[in-house]
């Protein structure tokens, strides 16, 4: 695949959370297993230029955000983040509200799927990172809660009250926002926001599977559903459906197409190379 | 808490509807129970004036809309309204639905959540309100119509058409604004309409539990939260995500958040003031 | 009722699929069940004509798409429409996607309710086709992918980035189309893709049922109705609200509204005329 300026994300090395590159495959984890893996605003910051930099490697096709000891993120740290915005100047303030932003729209434009994989607590900015990913999963005991009303915020956070609604219907992100209160595993399930449950030795290989399946099929096609994904948020319907007519007329020149094609007729599987 | 013009609800003496206001609660109550709590011209109108002044009060931070005699309500009076409405001239044809329109407005604009508390008949206005709300409760007996094609109108009433579908999917709100149909109770909870249902004898006590709670959390984030849940309806994602850093920013700047802080650190429970 | 320009759908013979008007309501039957029903560049163009002449039918109510020998559509041929699309010039793919993006426009303008009964197989342009209906009926056999990533090509088919997420929910439309695995009848009904499930022996009785139901209706209101569901979009709320004011104040203008009062009054059941 060529590309302007595209890099290699093999020496990437974060310092703030584990990573782990193979098979096209790239894992993150917050590694301070022993709090739950809160957020630091270093954290913060390298999770951000990770995803920016996802987003022009050459040689990543799924992003996995897995659990770290049972747990997934417990939410910006109350030491090193929560206390130092106490009586910060809005300016900064609004500097560190759009740095959380940023990694969302990281997120959002890293160009390839992004699995979250949820063991124990997801809360706070946790929850938003698995809001943010494309696919989740989770186990039985999963725990998640966009609990900023109970630190004296507001709902909006990190883009919530607009993705939220959307994943899980107005009515019940509402009563998230409001009250912060958990959503259990199985309500998430049934509500939307986990696409399955896995029972906790079975998840990280769901997800793994998961990202392998995916990372098998059309990989520039799936880049594109992504960017349409988003991009269409708040089109009219019918600009909607041209924008797709262009972006499905591009992805019908790649060589992956006419793979799947040959296959169909040699009644083989196909193998995409993602272009 | 300051404000420009701020205004006390405790004057407040509505003469079409009940009203009943403690603990900076205020709960309003259609009062025609042997008609299911039919609206007319009157109580339309006072109810958009009420709302529009709780945008300005200081001394409420949570509306519940109750129920009353076993019903909630049972929409513009055939009598009073529909029949008015027939043969009326075109220019006053849209200053009603515009008045009906501004009630649904007032209430999304009035700057603090809305509980329904909905046992028996929610149907035609009395659906919208419900649909209006930011939280909704029923009993296992409530009965959700929008009904507006059974009495030759389409399913586009007081905004209908936008907030259904957010609420419980496109496909089940157009089910319900073609046929007219009813949605049983368990229904509606399944579909994210009802946060939940309770026996009619508890509805109430829970309506208040609920408002309680919310009253005693950090009310202005709760305001933010609701501005933003609205004003992010139609926005790109990315527009939305920098919206809420701006709102968040806004909200880190309470002694609520501070508050938080100090009894998080303490190891109390925060008592929040609304500031 | 009048109109400019309108027609009169008697005289219809398409002869790329099986075509049956009768009571006001026109029932569509892609014929080549040995195959599962595919749809090739003909059938594709001729069901886009269909669909933009309903705009203007004076003789139409509703329309109902039906399955044919077990099964609703297997989408694109293969032979017919893959094949020739490998190797195709950029502007000749984007002329066959818009073809079809168009027929999903024409489905959304058409102007009256259209109801896909499916069973069976119901995969690729077939599934889009359900999905663009503003009602889905199925049986408890019927199976539903959005397949287009296993031949090489993005979720983003004729809306679907669009449309699936607001039916479902972001979280699901986004597995079905970064995997293309099949919804299986069950998990539709449960996340209200389909309204309703039916014995593959009742189906075609059940939808035909319910566009009786909705031709005996306001049909001038339920074109508001469709019209508004699209229209708002990706309106504003306080936008939306204003536009079904004046939506609605139109459908106050009809004679259906009056009959309806009338018939309350006298007690019995309205009967609609569409004026």
């Amino acid at each position: 695949m060529s590309g302007f300026g595209t890099t290699s994300m093999a020496g990437h090395k974060p310092v703030h959370f584990l990573w782990d590159w193979r098979d096209r495959i790239a894992v993150i984890r917050l590694n301070r297993p022993e709090r739950k893996n809160p957020l630091t605003f270093d954290s913060y910051a390298e999770l951000r230029d990770t995803f920016r930099a996802l987003a022009h490697a050459r040689d990543v096709d799924v992003v996995v955000i897995a659990s770290n000891g049972g747990n997934f993120c417990s939410g910006g740290d109350v030491h090193d983040i929560i206390g130092p915005l106490v009586g910060m100047e809005m300016k900064d303030l609004l500097a560190f509200t759009r740095m959380t932003g940023d990694l969302v729209k990281a997120m959002i434009g890293c160009g390839r799927p992004v699995i979250s994989a949820v063991d124990g607590v997801a809360v706070g900015a946790g929850a938003i990172m698995a809001m943010a990913s494309d696919l989740r999963l989770a186990t039985p005991e999963a725990v998640c809660a966009f609990l900023f009303t109970r630190v004296g915020l507001a709902g909006c956070d990190m883009g919530a009250c607009a993705m939220l609604p959307r994943i899980i219907g107005q009515g019940r992100a509402a009563e998230l926002l409001y009250t912060g209160r958990s959503m259990r595993a199985e309500e998430g399930h049934a509500w939307g926001f986990w696409n399955a449950l896995h029972p906790a030795a079975e998840l990280e290989d769901a997800a793994l599977a998961l990202a392998h399946r995916l990372a098998a099929g059309p990989v520039f096609a799936h880049g594109i559903t992504k960017t349409q994904l988003n991009q269409e948020w708040n089109m009219g319907l019918e600009q909607a459906i041209e924008a797709e007519a262009q972006a499905q007329a591009l992805c019908m020149q790649t060589r992956d197409f006419e793979r799947a094609y040959r296959a169909f007729v040699a009644k083989e599987k196909p193998v995409f190379e993602g272009d």
